[in-house]
């Protein structure tokens, strides 16, 4: 099953299931609303409402309004070695706000203040019920699906100081759909093996498979759930391949009007164009 | 004007204007929703509601459920010139989720997974406004007052990889209140002058002025607005002064049933006693 957040003309939301090229209205204002229903599953796949043409739907991140957008440092196995780093005991943990999301096709607001504006496409778990010290088979259960997001990066903010929130969090910069694809329908399930790529403007940039993540989805939600609540709609980014801009020799950087496509295989594409955000002053 | 958030009887909780022992009823859920209304200020200064005794009020986090709690780490100027280290062009920031905070009266849940469990008492800045970018003045302006905050934290997970996340956002960790207190009762102002303390059992380990801080409120509410939204209810924790128990000669660290009182002056005084949270399985 494929749910997503469309938004409407009136500018609310509404959670959809998507059944091919067209969708089905399920009477929530976002997959997270939806998510924090009891039953969710079985209505929403039994949902029989109205029917929305995706043709010319307009996507909005497949959660609005997630409480945590939980983030994964250094995460592929093959990334650290080639670096030449130990593989690490415990994952590196940062995060996002909320206004930091877009939807698959919006714009990526790229702010004036950041010469060093980077791609990160990752694999990103969707919370689907409430969990605390969750055990193994809890952390399995609590994985609702998975999504497409992309950890755009301003580098130079990002290195400013020793933490790494100053250089993840600018609006409306971090694109996270088009849809969330149930565990059932992916190889391997809810530890997913599947082809990640980022590709500017045709070129392919980023390459792995998330079978390389060196701590797996339900590993991240055992972990995170130690020490606080994991509620319905939350998100987990796990963390991103090799190929990033800074990295390379000569390192590159986004400018306006490159197109970037994050894609992990079976959950869809986000096809984003960065435009020049600067200051209203 | 003094403006906390009370938990009824029933689970819910509403805002109120404190009047000295007693105080009136807002119509408005916590102080972070009376935040979201235009005139806020004048509406919650004129209101003549119910009154409620606060003899026996159960505080609630003055904003229950924030967007954002940004956090500041090293801060001070005495105690980073104290550790040898040059004053930093930047503030360093990172962040808790909404799910840390307490009560100014609530327990502290200490997680069985830590044997580190160290204080830091912090001036918290509750934002009145929606702000990005924000000129001094629009940031002066966005300022709806301040409040103590104690900055709990796993010092071994904080160390555990370079980001301090993992040791700041342990569940039902971070007392924030009794109340919020608008600017113009505060020396100083939006920049206020305030003795800042910590006392263990009666003990004062942290003691210092809020004058001493190197980024002040209003310079903070302009550099996280540079890159993100600042909403009504979010709070930013402008760090914590010298004596933390991790930095002591021998260490120290919280143990269950001690108490924990951390004061700004003109702010009140959260007042906390540590108890043991283990595993549910």
């Amino acid at each position: 099953m494929k749910l997503a957040t469309l938004r409407n003309a009136d500018g609310t939301t509404e959670a959809v299931r998507v059944d091919g090229t067209t969708a089905t209205r399920l009477g929530a204002s976002d997959v997270g609303s939806l998510l924090s229903q009891p039953g969710w599953r079985d209505s929403a796949e039994t949902a029989a409402g109205a029917a929305v043409d995706l043709g010319d739907a307009a996507y909005a991140p497949v959660v609005t309004r997630p409480g945590k957008v939980v983030c994964v440092g250094l995460n592929y196995r093959n990334h650290i070695l080639e670096m030449g780093r130990d593989l690490p005991e415990f994952p590196t943990l940062f995060s996002k706000f909320a206004d930091t999301l877009i939807g698959a096709h919006d714009d990526i607001q790229r702010p004036v203040e950041t010469d060093e504006f980077d791609w990160e496409c990752e694999l990103a778990v969707v919370i689907g019920a409430t969990v605390r010290r969750a055990t193994t088979a809890e952390a399995e259960a609590a994985i609702a699906g998975f999504a497409t997001l992309n950890d755009i990066t301003a580098r130079d903010w990002q290195f400013r100081t020793r933490e790494w929130l100053q250089g993840k969090n600018w609006e409306a910069t971090t694109p996270v759909g088009p849809w969330l694809v149930t565990p059932d329908e992916l190889p391997g399930g809810v530890r997913p093996t599947l082809a990640i790529r980022t590709e500017i403007d045709g070129e392919v940039v980023q390459e792995d498979s998330t079978g390389d993540l060196l701590f797996d989805p339900v590993a991240l939600v055992e972990y995170v759930s130690t020490m606080v609540t994991l509620r319905p709609g939350d998100l987990i980014a796990t963390g991103t391949p090799g190929g990033v801009g800074h990295a390379r020799k000569p390192a590159r950087y986004l400018t306006a009007g490159q197109k970037v496509v994050t894609e992990v295989e079976g959950l869809g594409r986000c096809e984003n164009v960065v435009v020049d955000d600067g200051p209203r002053r």
